[in-house]
């Protein structure tokens, strides 16, 4: 059966992908190995062969070669997935999308726009500068658009615009047997038939490759406001941030830090903030409505001993502001050289939030190892980086039981095992677990829509 | 084959039901033509037996029971629903399920609430009353929340806090082998798994049955301002509403009533609004975000031909002004006494809903038929009510030659054959055009989720 185990492929594949792509086949080592994973510590699985695809009908030809031989399909963007999404475990073609990379229509009246899958996210935001018009998904990464809407991406202003799920209109898919389907459209509701555009949202690639887009576009702020707001415990900042939730402060951005996050930045950035667990808050509106805003967050952060805040509205400060957020992930490779790092995330009820954190930071004291949190706490959303020496099996797997029990005390708190980084070949226990019920539905659509199981197979689901 | 044409019900079938719910199964003719229609005109079906189903249990029970005989399942909440979603057009069993009517759990930190299907919107509301939280979907009649899950509800403040599929966060469904599935979760986000929930959102009963939703809540807003302005075109109209959804004005509400909408209810209900189309908007947040909100409003209304506006925020006067919006389809009924009303909507990008709607109108007055335009012209859908007498054929066949034509319209406009209403007996052929290339995998979907063809048989996919 093709993708159950590892395949060779056969010549006559390369041949008859030759014909299609010419010099865009590659089976160079190099190539291979580049798009053999992600920016995860998932051990790399190259794929047999490469080939770039330029259009929808290149992709679709591509997926009907590997259907006839049965062998694996495995959509490339940008390889900045966490958890081993693009890795080939068991072999077969990538096909690479990063050269669709035309914007195909802005509709600044709609306030939508259409691109191929492999624009990335400040292309487009570089695209969009001019219209008045933003796209606001960010999930760090300057990943591509279909590899945001494949693994269901999201960020630090889903607490205000949604993930990808909330903003994708339409989209065009090739299916496993290489027919190419359009869901949804520009409209901007429907309720016509089955959703099959949020199907393919967090699918991974496994049920279908997304090659072009619609999306939902929005009014850049006339006025944005950052501040920072340093909490003697997290439990406080959380209570706060309730509040404002309830309050409905419309906050574009509300990240946390940990005291340790706080920590690392100041000794790699050279920056000066207290160090204590603190609250990046980003406001954006009219003057009037932000000034309004931040007066009603700062009544509410020193209700829950918020130790100060002063929000400053310059894109110079703000930068600065924002600079210990966006340095978190590269202060901790800077305090731990030479390690490879098992970047995890989980997400729980907001009410959990405070709990579900302290109980993870005791359990990785106990076992030696240092971390930091960061995390979009308006969502419960929160990240974790365990640094581990390279061929130290015993560190990795203690690292390995340190998420699996912050997993499990997700779930046990009402959560999922993933916020926002997905499943891939890194969660597929945690998802077996967490949706035991939805397994079995899920199963049957898989098998269903990818009878072969040639869509990037080992991943999601354990067919 | 169980579910592809009409089933005499077995007496085997009545027994098994009959132990497992006593007087609770009902093969009485009132009862069933009562669970036999929604509100549409289309034609009245009754199911053979209908029960009333107290907790997901007794419905797993009830559709085993079918599964082993073949026999179609209907799920019936208020009956509210417009394009003859329940009526049993293959027979079979109805589970009723307003006496699964319970709030589960309300949890004001985390703003979510955990409902029975059978609960209904208004009863939700009023539960919530002393809460200071609010859940915000309001498709005008008071559905129950199950029903508005499967059909993938919206109404008037979509606009603002998304529809059914933005607001329902976790299920529990019953699949057509009687098995029990949970969906989803409480996390704010996940990116685990296929995303069964969506999928399960407007599927019309046709993949499961919906017997518990968890859902998003909201803050009440702590000031809420209405206001009507009328404009001298409806393209005046959409332009000043595409200005402000461009400079992120955050609207609760905006909607549409046509000029002969507003001749009716005035004619209906002794109102004296200006007779010229109208749009009624609603303001929520702050006094003072809401002030500056009116006061950026009424600056573009007045750029494009408004003609005067004025904001009202005590809720005596706010009811008033909303009573026309809410009497439309009463003053069409009062308007057209003893004739039945084919209720439609489609749904166009903004930029195109002026030509549509006048294109549709210009093709009315061609038939002879009056008709008003109502709708949530933020988000480009519309309705429509044509009036026709009882058995006249001709009239029936011009009234589904206009909306035939109209939603081909709203397609080519790069539009929705519904927006809120659902396909339903009534827009299977219009999904067919309008996601022609989808077809096939919503088929695989439902032929691997329900191969016997048994929940609600008949409807969407005409399989």
């Amino acid at each position: 059966m093709g993708g159950t185990e590892k395949n060779e492929t056969a010549p006559a594949l390369k041949t008859e992908l030759a014909a299609l792509f010419g010099d865009r086949l590659s089976s160079s080592p190099a190539v291979r190995e580049q798009h053999g994973h992600d920016e995860s510590a998932h051990e790399s699985a190259a794929p047999d062969l490469v080939v770039f695809a330029q259009s929808t009908d290149e992709v679709a030809a591509a997926v009907r070669v590997c259907a006839a031989h049965k062998v694996p399909v495995i959509a490339f963007g940008a390889g900045s997935a966490l958890e081993g999404h693009v890795n080939a475990v068991r072999g077969g073609v990538c096909i690479d999308l990063t050269q669709m990379n035309a914007v195909l229509a802005v509709r600044a009246d709609d306030m939508d726009v259409s691109v191929q899958a492999g624009v990335t996210r400040r292309q487009l935001e570089e695209y969009l500068r001019d219209t008045g018009l933003h796209f606001p998904v960010d999930p760090g990464a300057d990943a591509t658009l279909g590899g945001m809407a494949a693994t269901g991406a999201s960020g630090t202003t889903t607490l205000r615009y949604g993930a990808m799920r909330e903003n994708v209109m339409a989209m065009t898919v090739v299916m496993a047997d290489g027919s190419v389907v359009k869901t949804g459209g520009r409209a901007r509701k429907s309720s016509a038939g089955y959703d099959l555009t949020r199907l393919m949202i967090g699918s991974e690639g496994t049920l279908g490759i997304i090659t072009e887009l619609t999306l939902r576009l929005y009014g850049r702020p006339e006025t944005v406001a950052s501040g920072i707001c340093a909490f003697d415990t997290i439990e406080h900042m959380v209570e706060a941030v309730t509040m404002a939730t309830q309050c409905e402060i419309p906050l574009a951005r509300m990240e946390l830090m940990d005291d340790v996050a706080i920590f690392a930045v100041n000794m790699y950035a050279g920056l000066e903030n207290e160090v204590a667990p603190t609250l990046f808050l980003e406001f954006a509106g009219t003057p009037t409505s932000v000034a309004d805003d931040i007066e009603r967050f700062s009544d509410i952060a020193s209700e829950f001993g918020g130790k100060g805040f002063e929000a400053k509205t310059s894109l110079e400060e703000r930068n600065k502001l924002w600079r210990a957020r966006h340095e978190a992930l590269y202060a901790g490779k800077a305090l731990n050289p030479g390690k490879k790092g098992l970047i995890t995330d989980v997400c729980v009820p907001v009410s959990q939030l405070s709990d579900v954190i302290a109980q993870t930071r005791k359990d990785i004291e106990e076992t030696g190892l240092i971390t930091a949190f960061v995390g979009h706490v308006g969502d419960g959303n929160f990240h974790t980086t365990l640094w581990v020496e390279p061929g130290d099996e015993a560190a990795l797997k203690t690292a390995q039981g340190v998420i699996e029990r912050m997993v499990y005390r997700a779930l046990d708190a009402g959560g999922t095992c993933t916020g926002e980084h997905g499943i891939g070949m890194g969660k597929m226990k945690y998802l077996a677990k967490e949706h035991a019920s939805a397994l079995a539905p899920m199963r049957a659509i898989k098998k269903a829509l990818d009878p072969d199981n040639i869509m990037n197979p080992g991943k999601v689901l354990a067919v």
